[in-house]
């Protein structure tokens, strides 16, 4: 895996009717979001949940592969009429939609020549030239083609075979979390975190501030997010300061 | 609450870095749009995350507000200094930005007048002409402007203020569902559902097909969603027919 010296950004493009109809609760964002970041220093940048439909996948997959670096998406490649991944992204990088060589024989060799039927036939076809990442859960391939990763939309067979994309994807830096969780209302710190994101905007240190409810009390999760490690420890010693002064309780 | 007889589309847009970087698991979607269609007849036909950087608030929501009848916005409208959607919003619609007096005298009211610090105030800032959304569970109001509405992004106050939105919408017509699932493969049925899904293309029945494991065993579940109650019927019952013919187990 390259490293690169700048930012590198990516979007997930979620391709599925049972997602944006709130059937089905997506649990890919977070897991791929995560992953990137840890394992790549890849940051996710924007997200888009999208329906089964043609010409809004062509759409979308031409307009987000413009803007960023790499574009993850999941759904749409299995062998029913749903499923037209495939085909949409051949169509909207206008290249040849046809099998691929081995992908037919990876599914050929998993089911059998005699259980070899068309819908699974259909796994194999992408658009032409594209690379292979390999599912060790249940055979079908996913596809890179251009800066787009395909990728299933069943999570547990989605994170089987992420890593076998990381061969694709060049390496940024990793963005480094801290978080602190304190006993107070965020408009009691609001000042102050303001000030304190002030002085480390330039250092981009970014800090997030999220109230929550825990063991029946109310609380502030502050979190600071850099791919500037010394910033980021400094940032945090500032909020420790001001949590101090202002004789904030901290959750353990 | 007034009923159009066309479709009415919705888009969501989730503003909020800690969702986007994978540490907050987003549950809003798939609440919204089951609330949406259910209790409004409107369907979500776009979702996307995006982090709260005022450019990328301002692109989306004018983007967005084009395109779809409503857009419904979670996050940002707290008190703190990552909370920019408001404002941001105001600057996408070239709207002055200030003090809602009705927000502004709820909140001084739930906060008493010497809490009603600099943080609590912003609370009550909005575009100038917003409609308000009330908030039962904790005052912050959300806010209705053109044909955006902004919620908090805090699943259990969103979900407790979200009935209050209803009066600014149209009522279009609910998306009924049916789904059965069963024992086979999405290989076994492909050819079949595909077409299935052909004959009620044009009665606007969409026939989703997801594989799933449960208790160990591998299945599909055919998901069929419809505002026509009577192809969906029809276009359940031909399913059904399928079934008993390829003598498929039906899981109860």
């Amino acid at each position: 895996m390259k490293k690169a010296k700048k930012k590198i950004k990516a979007a997930i493009l979620i391709i599925g009717n049972e997602v944006l109809s709130g059937r089905t609760q997506d649990l890919n964002v977070s897991f791929i979001s995560n992953w990137l970041n840890i394992n790549c220093g890849i940051s996710v940048d924007e997200v888009r949940i999208i329906p089964d439909i043609e010409k809004t996948i062509i759409f979308n997959v031409k307009d987000l592969s413009k803007k960023f670096k790499y574009v993850f998406t999941t759904g749409g490649i299995g062998p029913t009429h749903d499923d037209i991944t495939a085909l949409s992204i051949s169509k909207a990088f206008k290249i040849k939609y046809g099998f691929n060589k081995e992908a037919f024989s990876i599914l050929e060799k998993y089911y059998g020549k005699n259980n070899f039927n068309a819908g699974r036939k259909k796994m194999a076809k992408m658009p032409f030239g594209s690379s292979l990442i390999y599912n060790p859960s249940s055979a079908a391939p996913g596809f890179k083609i251009k800066n787009v990763l395909c990728l299933p939309g069943v999570p547990s067979i989605l994170q089987s075979m992420i890593s076998n994309s990381k061969k694709y994807l060049i390496r940024g830096n990793v963005v480094d979390e801290k978080n602190i969780s304190l006993y107070t209302v965020e408009s009691n710190i609001a000042l102050e975190l303001e000030q304190i994101q002030k002085k480390f905007e330039k250092k981009d240190v970014s800090i997030g501030s999220y109230p929550f409810f825990r063991l029946g009390k109310v609380g502030v999760s502050v979190v600071l997010r850099s791919d500037n490690r010394l910033a980021l420890v400094k940032c945090y010693n500032d909020i420790k300061k001001m949590v101090k002064i202002k004789k904030i309780k901290i959750f353990k």
